[in-house]
């Protein structure tokens, strides 16, 4: 028998509407799905997917603890790995949905690490939120000879000051907590004035304004903050 | 009467089926497209929708001059800015489609910049050449607390070494011409045992290999190279 195919599927930054066509075709041919989520509650990927979900199939769920501290908590990716395996054995394709891409800080890696030596993996990339952000907020990213920063907004002050002086363009992810930290990074480094905020783009709780107008000191988890030393990337 | 709206609408890395079901909808509703080519030859953008378009649409060609040193070149913009706004004038809807993301170093925003003042503008963000050229090689891109780094092969020596030096993982776009001495200034930081080099991803002549096997001093516009400090982004 051959054994199936794992796909792992980017379906986007949360409207259902930017899953690529690969991904829809995909996820109506598959007998199974497997999804990230938190340990209780909704997995932001599945609620993606689910408008274009028809008849049955078999959900695999991947809870990650929120005190998982040492990521990738090892015991959870063991239990995901033998449950996706034994339907590849079985010759049944499984897709594993990210939110975003795959390869873009997802944890579809983690997957990907632990089954590409042994089963035919296939990525299949998405829409990510670097370029949702941008859409939403209708700041172009970067152009030209622009060099492009993606920066964690976990990184420390000194860390994120040196990395910001050499680049044109930042992207700031995983902003959370670090929101109101962030901000007083931006303004010492003179850029607090050119800086977006995007919370939850494409999505119906979508929030874009300018940096120096958000009065909150931390944001979720999907936000982002867009700067462009120039102002504005086409100038 | 409503003026028409204009849309931005990134149309991924070259795959048709990459294609958001977002773009895909727009295309079969908008009486207009418009795209960008050579002065010469075929438009990448309008053949990556080709497969997608039914009957009949007028069609707005933006053909850049290859030797137009100052991008972009204000004529051809100007030109076509006309061209859209009569029809936008008329309330029909145009799509200016886009490769990959038209906020990503895309040419969408010197259009964007010339008529968001006066239109309503939509950009519908696509899968980027950023995300397809990570999943064609199987490497993923950028885990937890990586800086990422875009950097365009225009960059000098020596600003490019610097800007490695401060990034986890970095990915050098508009390779063409600069690739023999790209290869010079990853080897020079000890980075090119890591680096991948990707063409054409998701096209039917894509190549991904080791960027130390590839012989050539020179590569297409359309590929990138990838390299990540840690050798693999989920250590």
């Amino acid at each position: 028998m051959t054994a199936g195919v794992l796909y792992g599927l980017g379906v986007g930054p949360g409207d259902p509407e930017l899953v690529t066509l690969k991904a829809y075709r995909i996820l109506g041919e598959v007998p199974v799905i497997a999804w990230p989520a938190p340990q209780s509650g909704e997995s932001l990927a599945r609620s993606i997917v689910a408008p274009w979900l028809r008849g049955d199939r078999e959900e695999i769920a991947i809870r990650m603890p929120l005190d998982a501290r040492r990521f990738p908590a090892e015991e959870v990716y063991t239990r995901a790995v033998d449950a996706i395996s034994r339907h590849l054995d079985a010759g049944r394709d499984v897709a594993a949905i990210c939110e975003g891409d795959p390869f873009f800080y997802g944890s579809f890696m983690y997957l990907f690490a632990r089954v590409a030596d042994r089963y035919q993996v296939e990525v299949v990339p998405g829409v990510s939120s670097l370029m949702a952000c941008p859409a939403a907020a209708g700041v172009p990213l970067a152009a030209r000879d622009d060099a492009l920063l993606v920066c964690p907004g976990t990184l420390a002050d000194a860390a994120m000051t040196e990395r910001l002086a050499l680049a044109d363009s930042v992207a700031i992810i995983k902003v959370g907590r670090h929101l109101a930290r962030i901000r007083g990074v931006l303004d010492a480094a003179g850029l607090l004035g050119h800086a977006w905020y995007v919370a939850h783009a494409t999505m119906g709780h979508q929030v874009v304004m300018p940096l120096a107008d958000v009065t909150e000191d931390a944001g979720p988890y999907f936000s982002m903050i867009l700067v462009h030393r120039r102002g504005e990337a086409w100038r």
